[in-house]
């Protein structure tokens, strides 16, 4: 298995996440965002959107990390990162779309790039637009996190699951943007409980090999 | 079941497709977002992030049209909507990501309302936002497609799966901001594929009690 990916990209360290909690052996292919690698032709032929991450198995090309991490799931079932019971499985995913829907693809590098050269945004523009979004999604998930019954350590439940992975990189990129992370007291809560975990130390953007 | 919707709302439309693909009998509750009745606390109760749809059964609320979806294939299995075989079942859940995260949520009224009203953006810079979006999701989308080895009416194979729910109003929409679509041969062919039949058409947003 072989993955190509970017350090800082947000969706190559939510597979990364997965991939440790299953402790899944893969190989790295690093794809630099910042010198353009993915928008060659060559890594283009693996994945006609040019995005990170594209996991590689046997003939078979991975896209799009929502699917990648369901295949995941389904190949790899052992640690389990679904709950198996409801409401904690919707939940689970719910918690992955609102972040991978809804907040984490309106501030990435291409949307900011948009904003920047097209529309002629500054510097502080782009970060309230980051921030309006984020605190948007933040807002919602904070209140599902405070709604739950039994409150775990966890997004839900206990264990983690995908929706931290999901929630650990969006959580950093906040920061990056000067989001004010103490208006998320459960948001932090469940940050601070799955970085005691050596799975997501591992995968954080600064201990990859290719951190710049 | 009961689901929260709106008859132009793309999360709607899709659900809507995977209900009437799977026979599913619902009561529905327009939510109109011309009205900003997704504003309302009441509404928020059921959602905090104030999104439909919101499907109701007994006592549990499910919001996120991706995780609504998995949870309708999990609990009503037949017709399956996700091929069960690999590569094809990555591959519908890698289409569906590609509309569901990176084109749909990019041009919604949330984001349009603020190029409009924040960002002062005139009727035509909207439109081209929303053109260019599509374009470089329907680029990859096309490829993707194009690449098929055996290629059947639908996106993935020969029968309808949930990359088909996402896709139809994702193309709808691209018409109302004026995409050129003969640029997709074969997004356009899968569109009428899927336009050939009762559940597409009945899901259609012209179709529903709340159409204006």
């Amino acid at each position: 298995m072989k993955m190509f990916g970017f350090f800082r990209s947000g969706t190559s360290h939510r597979t990364r996440i997965i991939l440790n909690l299953k402790q899944i052996n893969y190989d790295f292919q690093p794809i630099s965002l910042m010198k353009n690698e993915h928008k060659l032709a060559s890594f283009k032929e693996l994945n006609p959107q040019g995005f990170v991450p594209v996991l590689e198995v046997n003939d078979q090309k991975l896209i799009q990390s929502p699917a990648i991490i369901e295949w995941l799931e389904e190949q790899y079932p052992m640690p389990a990162l679904l709950p198996q019971e409801e409401p904690a499985r919707a939940k689970v995913r719910a918690i992955a779309a609102l972040i991978g829907c809804d907040i984490h693809p309106i501030n990435n590098k291409r949307i900011l790039e948009y904003l920047r050269h097209t529309l002629k945004l500054d510097d502080q523009q782009v970060e309230t637009w980051c921030q309006h979004w984020i605190n948007e999604g933040f807002n919602a998930l904070e209140q599902l996190l405070e709604q739950d019954q039994v409150r775990g350590d966890f997004c839900v439940g206990d264990a983690p699951t995908i929706a931290d992975a999901y929630l650990i990189p969006q959580v950093d990129s906040s920061k990056r943007f000067n989001v004010d992370m103490t208006k998320y007291p459960n948001i932090q809560r469940v940050y601070d409980a799955c970085m005691q975990l050596p799975a997501f130390q591992a995968a954080a953007p600064k201990n990859q090999p290719d951190a710049v």
